[in-house]
């Protein structure tokens, strides 16, 4: 038996969102790996190796999960919502390009999950159902100014905008200068949607206009959707809303 | 029993990548509604009732699932990838709106699928790690002028780029613009993958650089996977490279 390494999406919270293929490898690892609340997600038994990591140190986790593989273990590498979207799959590629002998002949594949946008999206209605972005508002990996531009040029080509890390304990501020950026730049009654924890028994949606919003309806268990400028609202009485973006633009 | 709708996403077509939320909602439906297709995706059993329609007839699509419900049915509407992107949930919602007295209060839910962008960058590794937007490249809802302005912007954001629908019979002329305009906005080298029926028999990637692109690379059943500027490929002999977008953004 070979080693190989599997980045696995285990979805925003609810296990009834993995998929099959992500539930088999899990089945079959010898190892799993990642931050800490996403392997305990993952249960315990005979045989499984679980190596809880802290938040951040994303490279030293990608290591040694290839260097486990590269010992003939079967190790999954567990990230939250999908790997691929500002999570675990590009740090494993970096510590793949960081040492060329080590590891470029390990198999690793890339198991797509849901996305905390996509489910944010299918919780309110479809509000990411026509032309979007994502964004990550954490500043760690990049300048500010960066961030500035692409939301500038994104409310510019009337993208429904997915945020992701909008607010953290580390970075209290920023989420309030994109919030009066957007607030500047759209008009006042642009729909966005504030959705916390979805798919676990946190899970907790607002909608409001973009004039009633204030930063402190953002923390880090919250993906924040801004609607294009025809995103709608079907009202129901006593219910939620239905939040949702036409698949059409007029001439 | 009251009746309700799901709109439920098939995945890019490997029924290992559905999650258990839709196997447990086609497992108790009593109606099947969608593009024949992806209707055909659903295995026959004693008391589904299957309702396969043409392409292109969404709302009406929509409004018979919601007049199924209407009558106390359990309908699912299938969509291939996540129905809450370039696919059916927008519509339902439409549908809803239009007929103000009938539908609001059905339950309608959306249950999210992994949709073919997130797929095709797992396949090739991790090219929509970082910040990127998805656009539908078809006219048929939205004039040809917002899709160049869309993509204009789209490239001085620096995003990596999905594009979806980017080539049929009907419209064999738009991808070549959009190719064209891509390759005049970027440099030479920018990454480009052709993501073929991925998770099936036909899967095929290909990547290659934006000066070695041509049009026939795409077909309807392509997702188009434009990298950021800062996407790369680690080269592996005798297998396909693996292609990702870094996280970080040098100050």
């Amino acid at each position: 038996m070979t080693g190989r390494v599997a980045i696995a999406g285990l979805g925003p919270g609810d296990p009834r969102l993995w998929t099959a293929e992500v539930r088999d490898a899990l089945a079959e690892a010898t190892d799993i790996v990642g931050y800490g609340p996403y392997v305990a997600r993952v249960p315990d038994r005979a045989g499984l190796a679980k190596h809880a990591s802290d938040n951040r140190v994303e490279i030293e986790r990608a290591t040694h999960a290839l260097a486990l593989a590269a010992e003939g273990r079967r190790v999954v590498v567990v990230s939250s919502g999908d790997p691929g979207v500002f999570a675990m799959a590009s740090a494993v590629f970096e510590a793949v390009e960081a040492r060329p002998s080590a590891f470029r002949d390990l198999e690793i594949r890339v198991l797509p999950g849901i996305t905390a946008m996509l489910a944010a999206s299918a919780a309110a209605g479809a509000i990411l159902g026509h032309d979007f972005c994502a964004i990550n508002l954490s500043d760690n990996l990049k300048p500010w100014a960066v961030i500035e531009k692409r939301l500038t040029l994104a409310i510019e080509a009337d993208f429904a905008c997915a945020f992701y890390n909008p607010r953290s304990q580390a970075r209290p501020e920023g989420f309030g200068r994109a919030l009066a950026l957007m607030q500047a730049a759209c008009e006042r009654g642009r729909l966005i949607t504030f959705a916390r924890a979805v798919s676990t028994p946190e899970e907790h949606l607002t909608t409001v206009t973009l004039d009633e919003a204030v930063p402190e309806m953002a923390d880090m268990r919250t993906v924040v959707l801004l609607g294009s400028s025809r995103t709608r609202r079907i009202e129901r009485p006593g219910r939620a809303p239905f939040v949702y973006t036409p698949r059409s633009v007029p001439e």
